[in-house]
């Protein structure tokens, strides 16, 4: 599935991008002054191949969740638990990415992917049928520990990439027009830095930054622990799925699934924050033209995130010092890619509207 | 009424503020991993002297338009009857503030404060009760050339100011609970590149920008004609009346009493573009605490916006190029701020959700 998958992505449409950049001319405001706003309006008429290109709604959120075998290490002040407890949170309503969805009309679905310790309710008691969804496919009770040996198998991050690509194919399937990429795991920083200083090819320390907010001792530790891993496995980012195994996380590869998966169907996918691209990177590398699927919805705090970005040629929508995760990045973002796509369809031309030119 | 307005103004309110801060370190999210959300929120609820503060829904947009003698100068390559052409069109629905405007669920109103030209339709025959407004205000017919004369009396400047002041009134009073900023005037970046200059105090060139998209010719001009008025008339900062007399604009007067008129109603007041941030200025020397009521809502292209939000104090919650004016900045940036307040209505505390803190 994932070899089918990213046999089906192929480049931007050339002609509907001409006409998009035609329509954007003829609009009733001056050339170029909705800024990224222009370019962002054609590309996705080059994804979608036609001009305009559908609105991007319903949006769905989809959060994967899993723990790191690397939390051994002390790369986090936070218990492990807390995956779990928030996965609570979130089928229950009460978190950030909950608020933000309410507000923006987008369905939000949790993907148990690789947690450690028991989920803190039953599901069917609390997920009503409008409310958050939970899908159980946990591959397995989160990563081994990267500074030991590989996180995962080939075949264990094979299946996390496979899951990702399901869900994506599920929500599209139920009509959604635009993903946006979630995810939940305490110490899920710490692989997002090692993807990204592989792929990205920057040092472990410009790629590493404090997560939730750790001190100046278990930064250091960080680094270091990314900068082993990376000695101990020397993976090659011409092989995504070998990089995911040694030192990715579960929810990571899962990402990089969903990604692959919107690509595949030419829907848009909304990345949020540092772990989202990290993700993306490993879905660039699997296919290079996945990238035309990808809006960057948020420049995280991490720096991680801007080399990653900066990677992938990807320019954030907001900037508001955002490192929270949980797809929270990505739903304030969403407006904005909406309000995009919504010129082409719904503002007068020139002529239809009997206003004159410079 | 100006002066009853700038009275009224206060300042923020400590007690909410620090409740809002409490609660914010209560929520369930790394503490500050909210950005820039976490202290606007904070703000508002020191307008709103509550916390949580209200949500700021519904959203108001005010277009005011107005033309400029100036464009005799050669200010602009865009025929001065475009103004009234584009009130004909937000009367449509048909510009890219009504798009945006639909997306964001926000009424809007278009005040003639000063167009030169007949409107190019009955109002009445356009406006259905839930689509665009039309306010006829017209103090008169555009301004003066600012580089033969004053551009207004302070008597025209005045009745402007208590124009907007009203219109806010009249906003709130039908229940909307935040302000949008929004404007249309060819020419009408020459005003607000003298305004910034004067209340910003830096140099003409540093103000003025390109517009709607001016040739190098035309910009060297535009910035002569700045410095020639700013010299011509010397404005004395500590009188923003006459400043707005001398080298303002009717819609830049208008914005600064409809930001006076929401500070004093204690309702936040969402800015546009480079436009919103002069007629800023020029509140803010009304009143120092309007700047309370004041959110940011996107950095313009054009340079006097960065030198007048320096000025201010205010970081912008988007930056994407954008150069068109009519509200649509402001717009983009909506979700942004009624995300910040959400996340103190809604999200779930540690306690109540059950989560472990590190």
């Amino acid at each position: 599935m994932l070899e089918s998958t990213v046999a089906a992505i192929g480049p931007l449409d050339e002609a509907a991008m001409v006409a998009a950049r035609d329509l954007q001319g003829r609009l009733t405001k001056p050339a170029g002054s909705l800024g990224a706003l222009e370019p962002l309006s054609v590309r996705l008429a080059g994804l979608a191949g036609s001009c305009p290109p559908p609105l991007p709604e319903p949006a769905a959120v989809a959060i994967f969740a899993g723990d790191h075998g690397v939390h051994a290490q002390g790369v986090t002040p936070w218990p492990q638990e807390v995956t779990a407890q928030m996965i609570g949170n979130f089928l229950a309503g009460g978190a950030v990415v909950n608020a933000f969805a309410r507000q923006a009309a987008a369905s939000v679905t949790v993907v148990d992917v690789g947690v450690a310790t028991p989920l803190p309710m039953d599901p069917a008691a609390v997920a009503g049928p409008a409310g958050p969804r939970l899908v159980a496919a946990n591959v397995r009770p989160g990563t081994r520990d990267m500074t030991v040996g590989a996180a995962l198998t080939r075949d264990e991050a094979r299946a996390a990439v496979e899951t990702g690509i399901r869900v994506a194919g599920g929500l599209i399937d139920g009509g959604a027009g635009i993903l946006l990429t979630g995810d939940m795991g305490i110490g899920n920083t710490t692989p997002a830095a090692a993807l990204i200083a592989v792929f990205a090819a920057v040092d472990p320390a410009a790629a590493t930054g404090r997560g939730t907010g750790v001190d100046d001792e278990t930064y250091r530790r960080k680094v270091d622990v990314v900068r082993g891993a990376l000695d101990r496995h020397a993976p090659d980012p011409a092989d995504p799925l070998g990089v995911l195994a040694a030192v990715g996380g579960l929810e990571h590869a899962a990402l990089a699934g969903l990604i692959l998966g919107a690509a595949a169907r030419r829907v848009p996918v909304l990345l949020d924050g540092v772990i989202a691209v990290s993700a993306a990177l490993a879905a660039a590398a699997f296919a290079p033209d996945a990238v035309g699927a990808m809006v960057a919805g948020h420049r995280s705090a991490e720096p991680g995130a801007t080399a990653a970005l900066r990677h992938l040629g990807l320019d954030p929508l907001i900037d508001l010092g955002l490192r929270l995760g949980e797809g929270t990045g990505a739903l304030l973002a969403l407006p904005v890619v909406t309000g995009a796509v919504r010129v082409l369809h719904e503002v007068a031309t020139f002529d239809s509207a009997g206003v004159a030119e410079k």
